[in-house]
């Protein structure tokens, strides 16, 4: 938790640059307009990181043209206060508060001003509770905001990719201090609770994961921690990322091995370094994101290890850890300048040991930027 | 975070119990079954507190009946590993795994054994993203589930209560500090960094929120804290909280005065005690939430102060901080032995002060039973 309540933002012109964007991709897709309750996309858009769940507030944002309304905020009269931690008062939007024993679903529909049946789409984070009365209010279901939100979000504009950066070196200085703490004896949990103070140290605003997977439990890709201890010739799996400052996060994997590793954990790693390499090498304006996917999976089958490689490739990152777009087989959405994911194939030997690799990239104008630069090898430490 | 991975839970038989209420609750609704994604009931219900968003992990409950499926889990095979962190595997429920390519929301509909169009209930929580396609595989928009599991959720059972007691005892020897952290010249965040200290120093196993309104702060329901610092004169609205193992949460609000309070700030925060304890004195079986909300609300108003308070009197707390059932006017549902809820009526005045006096109660077969004994009069802390 922050206690400070000073959270970083962009400047409003930013904000009201991004109001306008998605009111027009809106309108192009032929609804009424959006409405977005807490949560990531409400971040984008206004800077606010509101996280009501059981009130409403919401963000409607009709669609341009005559009759329409104008960009609203409803929010529950309790909850006003805290419209001054967003860019709602200095973009000077509209603000219907309600109280306990209102219909703020009713106001939603009246900011919209139109009537029922009204097309329109919600963030992808919007729980069923206000989903389903927002639907029955609208006398017809609504569909997802992220068609219409995804290449906005997608594609990082310039101050972005210098938050994505700044986060990425933080990471960095984590990872570069890790081999201190894989000490044998240690615990998988002593390690975290080492990597947590130093995620914060290194500047990131809080701890978003941590995972320390030690030898069997390196095989496990969602492993967080346990109180295994490290021993000599283990591999250990660290994943670890944070929120930095105005709230992009980092996301970074690398392996460890404690002593010499043997020859063949060695020779399947060497592999997965060639099909990280290949997957960062394909990067680049219009292939497809399956393709990158493609190009980690092909050099792992090559070498018999298909089946050891049981995830998708990588996921897009941002305000949020996993957003669009992911990196996985079928994914036929081409790459376009400025996009953020990462690219982080792993391999699982269940029992065993697991490896992954991770880069967070920024896809330029002809390839890819990666934000990390801590080497890709297998890293090892005194046993 | 906790990073040792080791979270209580109640044993098997109380979520084999919870299981069996909670089927024969949806068939009695008429409807094919329930489908629960991470969140409160799913923790109610499986002891899990899985975290997935964008991959579709859910218990599908089906109703009782001739053809209905077995009680199966849906879960992405990478998150399979988790199962172990809840009662899964020891109810020996059945398990479907599934890898990015697969349609898991065509799963949930097989599992439910019938054909479209498929009348279920989905979890309040359940965000857009996986309830739009499942409407669409459902051939029907689900409803919501609440009204199925709101009985089970909202009467609490002797290891509910008990752990409910712990966390007010845990809290109020938090509030029993909070005394010392209070001095003139600190900011409202030194104070809550004390607190955040003590919660988890006196047991909780997080913080959950952290309220330090001092002066014109206080006039804010849902301030936070800020770098404000204390002053002499100043009344400080203190409500803290925090989840005690197996989770179940602390919410408790006490109000200090720095120095002697003066006469008028005496006199409304005396009206404001009776109110509370009107409400207090309120609860039995058979009494509706609402009718607690206006015994406050009435000796609020008989003096005057129907205007300073601004928000409903109280909310359920159990897994979650706020749940079923809402003190709130107009609430028609009977209370019930075994009902637990928060009684936090508060005044307002804005750019001057607030207070707010909140205690947790347990309906009894006769009365209330508060879980925090802490004095409810404004407490003087030396200036």
């Amino acid at each position: 938790m922050g206690f400070s309540g000073e959270h970083g933002r962009f400047s409003t012109e930013v904000y009201a640059g991004r109001l306008r964007a998605a009111t027009a991709a809106a309108a192009e897709a032929g609804l009424a307009g959006l409405v977005i309750t807490p949560g990531y996309d409400l971040r984008y858009l206004l800077g606010s990181r509101a996280q009501t769940f059981e009130r409403l507030t919401a963000l409607v944002l009709p669609s341009q043209g005559a009759g329409a309304g104008e960009p609203t905020v409803i929010v529950p009269r309790m909850e006003l206060a805290s419209l001054k931690d967003s860019a709602v008062l200095e973009l000077g939007l509209a603000v219907r508060d309600w109280v306990d024993g209102d219909d703020p679903y009713r106001l939603v529909a009246e900011s919209l001003c139109t009537t029922p049946p009204i097309a329109t789409a919600v963030t992808d984070s919007m729980p069923a509770l206000h989903l389903l009365p927002l639907a029955e209010v609208f006398g017809v279901v609504p569909v997802l905001a992220t068609a219409v939100l995804r290449t906005l979000r997608m594609v990082k504009d310039a101050a972005e990719i210098d938050a994505l950066r700044k986060a990425g070196a933080a990471i960095d200085r984590v990872h570069e201090r890790v081999p201190e703490f894989l000490v044998p004896g240690r615990t998988e949990a002593d390690v975290a609770a080492d990597i947590a103070e130093a995620i914060v140290a290194e500047g990131h605003s809080e701890v978003a994961f941590i995972i320390v997977g030690s030898g069997p439990n390196g095989a496990d890709p969602h492993h967080e921690c346990s109180d295994r201890k490290l021993e000599a010739g283990d591999v250990v799996v660290v994943d670890i990322g944070g929120p930095y400052e105005p709230g992009y996060n980092s996301d970074s994997t690398r392996t460890y091995s404690i002593g010499q590793p043997d020859a063949d954990v060695a020779k399947r790693y060497a592999v997965l370094q060639r099909a990280q390499q290949a997957a960062v090498a394909a990067v680049r304006p219009g292939v497809t994101a399956g393709e990158i996917d493609a190009a980690a999976r092909e050099v792992l089958a090559a070498e018999g290890l298909a089946e050891a490689f049981v995830h998708r490739t990588g996921h897009g990152i941002g305000l949020s850890v996993h957003e669009e777009p992911y990196i996985v087989a079928g994914n036929e959405l081409p790459l376009e300048e400025g996009m953020a994911f990462s690219v982080e194939p792993g391999i699982y030997f269940p029992g065993q040991w697991g490896a992954r690799i991770e880069d967070i990239v920024i896809v330029t104008a002809d390839g890819a930027m990666a934000v990390n630069d801590r080497p890709h090898d297998l890293l090892v430490v005194p046993a």
